[in-house]
Formats: structure tokens, sequence, C-alpha cells
């Protein structure tokens, strides 16, 4: 976690001289997260460039951003499953789906899915989730229909809602004694985290992560190789595409949760 | 964690046939954490005895039960210091001392105990504690005390005394990015650990441990080798013993908070 280049909504300049290299008409466009990628030419820090494979395509692998990057390396960076073991996944928008994936590509044998809206289970197969739960249809905490489904609870489980109830179900519905609970959502200014301390002293373990614990730089290559060697599968999470100058089209899916990623072509 | 011999202080019986072994004039005496030991012979489940250097003064290792064993297991299995991190010890009675043994025995570079008791650092420096922070002389959260002596945090954190506060500031007081805490302390029934999940997102780690994470049969007589090798010092940790015959006075100690380990020789 870089303390130079650590993502900062606020900072929209250049770090060497606090200037944004950017306008319109005299009036200064700011570096939205220090990269202002909705341009075809851009400038960023040199920290802040990844050389890829050049052979990847850049309308796929374009995906691989903060929520993608994610939600894959929530799982596969942080909550390592083991082969064969069960993993439960709280939310299954797209960085869920992408924390889903990092479960399948990792061999786990189960793949529980938690969400509230039972549209997405029918999606989520793709991404190998086996299993799915609604907390609304069961009138006990969710973590305890889990364990009962795992004998005692999963092995691993990512929660990818930003809900401070489902971090607390996520922690709680692992077993205890190897279980690791991570946390990838984004809480609320005012969440506080509350369990009872004796679910730690159970030997579990509860990691947070940013970015997946990914060192962009280093790190994104290989992943753009691991889709490269067909390991890793991005083309089901683009649901959309558009051209740049329908880019506002991309904003109006996302407000309104259609789909998973919508991909904006520079080209057109 | 074994489910059928899991610690389970309300059983006083055997396993197989849900009956005491001991009596006094008929009347039946129970089994202490399925144990006994403060009888010259006892009858355990198998599943409890672990075989040891049969060189090993028994008046020594002995104190390697649950406290010492629990302390510096929480250090040199959990929290895993690397040479030359810092380590933070909350608490500096007996568990915290052994807490602190294991981090001087990793390599710790520095070695911060906390405690709200000053006569203790003394003593603690013995156990490898270079620093001491006594909460009571700031007037800001002593995670943050931490995080301006250390550069943003320590690099793993161990608590030793039960209160809820202590866990929360232990956590708080680790370096984003990789630190992790290690939460011994066994808390109140009624407590709960409050957090910002922020403080998880920022890649730190936080894990419970019971008993040090020492499998008892199989790991017990490799702590003893470490003792044999002088790697490991016991013989500071006892500050007092006692014959069989005034095992009472090990009690008074205790409650009064005299010293660490009281050793009962049974031979006497």
């Amino acid at each position: 976690m870089c303390d130079l280049l650590r993502i900062n909504t606020d900072r929209g300049e250049m770090i060497n001289d606090g200037q944004s290299r950017f306008s319109i008409n005299g009036k200064p466009i700011y570096h939205f997260l220090g990269t202002s990628t909705f341009s075809e030419y851009t400038v960023v820090h040199v920290g802040q460039v990844a050389k890829i494979n050049p052979e990847a395509p850049l309308d796929k692998v374009c995906v691989l951003s903060c929520g993608m990057s994610t939600g894959f390396g929530a799982t596969v960076n942080v909550a390592k499953p083991k082969k064969g073991q069960s993993v439960a996944i709280f939310g299954l928008g797209a960085v869920g789906l992408a924390a889903a994936e990092g479960a399948r590509v990792s061999g786990a044998s189960r793949i529980i899915g938690v969400d509230l809206n039972p549209s997405r289970f029918e999606l989520a197969k793709n991404f190998g989730v086996t299993e799915f739960v609604n907390p609304k249809d069961h009138n006990k905490p969710v973590q305890e229909v889990i364990a009962e489904m795992t004998g005692g609870g999963v092995d691993r489980s990512v929660e990818c809602t930003g809900s401070i109830q489902a971090m607390i179900s996520a922690f709680e519905c692992v077993h205890d004694g190897w279980g690791v609970a991570v946390l990838v959502g984004v809480p609320s200014k005012d969440d506080a985290f509350k369990t009872h301390p004796v679910n730690l002293l159970n030997e579990r373990t509860l990691k947070g992560t940013f970015f997946g614990n990914y060192k962009p730089r280093t790190d994104i290559p290989a992943v753009v190789e691991r889709y490269m060697n067909k390991e890793l599968e991005l083309d089901k999470f683009i649901t959309h595409s558009v051209p740049f100058s329908e880019i506002n089209k991309a904003f109006e899916y996302m407000l309104a949760g259609e789909g998973l990623r919508c991909v904006i072509r520079m080209d057109a």
C-alpha cells in the first residue's frame, strides 16, 4: 500500500507539481483516481503504469480494473482456499462473482452464494457458485444456516457487499480452528464491525484486503496472462459494450444495476 | 480444535462412561478440565497425554501449561513476527510475558509492552520488552501513541489482557498493509469487538488463538525441547514454589496477583 500513490479520490492532480494536465477552454479538468482513463491520451505517474502482454485484447482486459481484481484477488491472494474446500461469497454483484471465479479457479468444491436477490443465482452458476442462500428465506441468521449446511462452517468466506451485517455474518459463518473470512466491501463511514471475541479466540482469522492485495504494477500483468492462458474467464463479465460517444449509457446501466461490466470502446 | 476433547470446564467426567475416577468417602470428585493434575496419580483420556523428553525437569516444564504455551504460541505460531520486526504486547502478566518471550526468541527488534501497572516494566525487561507504554500517561488512545512511536504502527501485536478495549487498541495499533493483531485474552461474555471496518480493508489481519495454536499432544514435546536446548527460558517464569501440603498458598499468591508462576511440588 504505497503511501505516495495510494488511491486518493480527492487528489485530482499530478504529484510532482500539484497541477492537472487537462483543461477545457482554460478550465482545469482533474485526474480522477490519478488515471483519467476516459480520454484517448492521458498523463499518469510512472508508478501507475503496468506493462501487459501486447497481444491482450484491450476491450476485454480493461475489466481487470478495481472491482474485478479486487474480488478475484480477495479469494486467490487473501482467502486462499485450498482445493476441495468450501467458500461462501456474500453478495453476487460483479465483485462477488469475481470472488466466486477466484474460488472456482482455486478448485473449491462448494461455492455458496449469499444474496438477497434470488434473480442473481442463475447468472452466478456461470462463475462456479454451486449453492444459493437467500437470508430472507430463513428465520435465523444466515451464518447459522451456512453452519448447518457445512457441518460447522465454511473454510473460507469473502464479503463483497459493504453491508456491516453481511461482514459480521461472513466472519461468523467460517469454521472454528481454521476458517478465514475476508472483507472486501467498502463499509459506510459510521459502521462498526461487532462480533463476540470468542469467535476470534476459536482460531478464526479475519482479513481485510484492498484491490485484492494485488500490487497493480507488478501483479496485473500476471493476471492478464491468466486470462490469456484461458485459466481466468473475463468475457462472461462483459454484459454491455458502448462506443465512447455513448459513455453516459454506461453510467445509466451502472446506476440501474444492469449487467456486470460495460466496456466503453475508445475506437468509436 | 478437537471436538471430542475440547476443553470443557463443565465436563468433570471421563468421556467413555460419563463417570469420575476419583472419590472421597464415596463422594465423587470430578476431573477438572479433564486432567486433574493436583493428584499424584490420575486417569485421563489417551488424547490428553503428551510424551515429553524424560530428561526434562518436571518442576520446570510443568509451567508449559495453558497460560505459558498460550502466550508463547500466540507469538511464534500465530503473530509470527519476522526477525527485526516490531511487536506490541498488551498486558504484562505471565501470559503477556510469555508472548514477549516468543517475540524475543523470534528476533523482534522492538518489543513494546503496554500495561496500566508501571511496576511490571522492570520485570518485563527480562522477557525482552524494550519499551513501555502506560495508557494512563497519555491523553490519546494508546494505538495512536504506538503509531507515533513506530511510524504508522507495529508489525505485530498480541493482546493478553481480556479487556475488550485493549483488544480494539491492539488491532488498531498495527500497520496498514501487513499488520497482524492476535487476540489471546479471554473476553467477558457480553463484550463486543468493535472497530471501523476500514481498518480491516487496509490489509490488516486479526487472528484469534486458542492455546497458542498448539496441538498439545503433538506440539508440547517440541516446546519442551526448545527449553532443553536453552532457546526458551522457563526458569524466569517461576517466582514461587510450594510443597503440595501448602497448595492453598499457591492459590493465595494467584489471587493476590503475586509473581508469575508458582510450582506445586508433588514430592513434598
